[in-house]
């Protein structure tokens, strides 16, 4: 059972909310908790139970995979506002790999609990297409993470250009439109968008109108080497 | 417009038409077409027209996703009675990248157009969960190769495994079971069950009831260096 502020948040972050009966809110209402996480916590991952549609009321939350020698990949970040479908997928038919979800931050989640949420799915039409959306959402996300990692070479390029032109401005803050860094380094100015949104996700920069601030040398260091 | 031995083809292999109304299957009937394509015809890709659902009636597609330097990684192969969604990706709302679709046999579909689909998908909610159950197989199938390619260690002992034993044993069936693979190889059984069948997804091996035969040394050769 959740209470009147997370009802609200509720209602204000999951777009299908208005699409639910009276009923389905107050099931949701009923069924659903909340769950605090320490900095660290691991809330997800082989050996933790299956938990549900979770929606980030504080916080961050980090998903990966790993390798059986412990290498780590992050697929995305989930900040605020954000909602993991992923973290309900243990119950979901074709879903056969495994996640791991650890608070990087303390965090504060509302959880709508699988065989719920799952339930919702199969009735309620606004559940369903929140749920293709957001599947094709993190789908899209996990893919330009798998393309970085193989082919990579446009998000090496961009760090390597937004290095150099720091030490050449000698400031973190650059003023660059994407089209000129796109020309730069020879690839689409939507390229350099996606890889800047990517690059700010991860905390490496910050963007604001017209100017990129480098917020983490080393990182951006990481990915020009 | 497609014809009564097409028509009787979605009937077996989509899996909602049972769901639609006579208003709908009409308009499936209508809008769909049968195109032919020869063997390396480039049928999906940045510069090609959004397509829509593929069902494979007859021959055999592969989705890979490449970089600009021409480097390619093949997601995953779909046979006859498969049905491809991403070829309707363009017009999905948070599919933002881009993968290409070429036949690797001579093959025949049928093609719901996107516009139309992606219209049932809105109204019919077997479409609707049919188009979900779709995405997170793929998803699934692309996390398999992504993991295989940053991690890897399974697959390639297995290959190197399978290799060694069929020199050994002097042949190219092999009368194993995954239980055994998985104890020499430390790993789960359920790990191996998944590589022999994507093992065989690729041609390399085929798969009776107590015994695996190589159909293709080299490529194995290829996983094991």
């Amino acid at each position: 059972m959740i209470l009147k502020e997370q009802i609200s948040f509720l209602e204000k972050n999951l777009s299908f909310w208005n699409e639910l009966s009276n009923d389905e809110k107050n099931e949701i209402i009923q069924y659903s908790f909340i769950t605090k996480y320490n900095k660290g916590a691991k809330i997800y991952g082989s050996n933790k139970d299956c938990l549900g549609l979770i929606l980030i009321e504080e916080g961050r939350l980090r998903v990966f995979i790993d390798s059986e020698d412990g290498k780590e990949i992050t697929l995305y970040r989930l900040l605020k506002y954000d909602t993991c479908i992923l973290s309900a997928s243990c119950m979901m038919k074709n879903i056969n790999f495994e996640i791991n979800i650890e608070a990087e931050v303390d965090t504060n989640v509302i959880v709508v609990p699988t065989k719920y949420f799952n339930q919702l799915r199969e009735t309620n039409s606004g559940a369903k297409s929140f749920s293709f959306e957001l599947v094709t959402a993190r789908f899209s996300e996990v893919m330009w993470v798998f393309e970085q990692y193989v082919f990579g070479s446009a998000a090496k390029r961009l760090a390597c250009f937004l290095s150099e032109q720091a030490f050449l401005q000698n400031s973190d803050v650059l003023v660059l439109t994407h089209e000129f860094i796109a020309n730069d380094i020879g690839t689409a100015r939507e390229v350099i968008t996606r890889l800047l949104k990517h690059f700010a996700n991860d905390n490496i920069v910050s963007l604001s109108r017209g100017s990129i601030k480098i917020e983490d040398r080393k990182a951006l260091q990481k990915y020009c080497s």
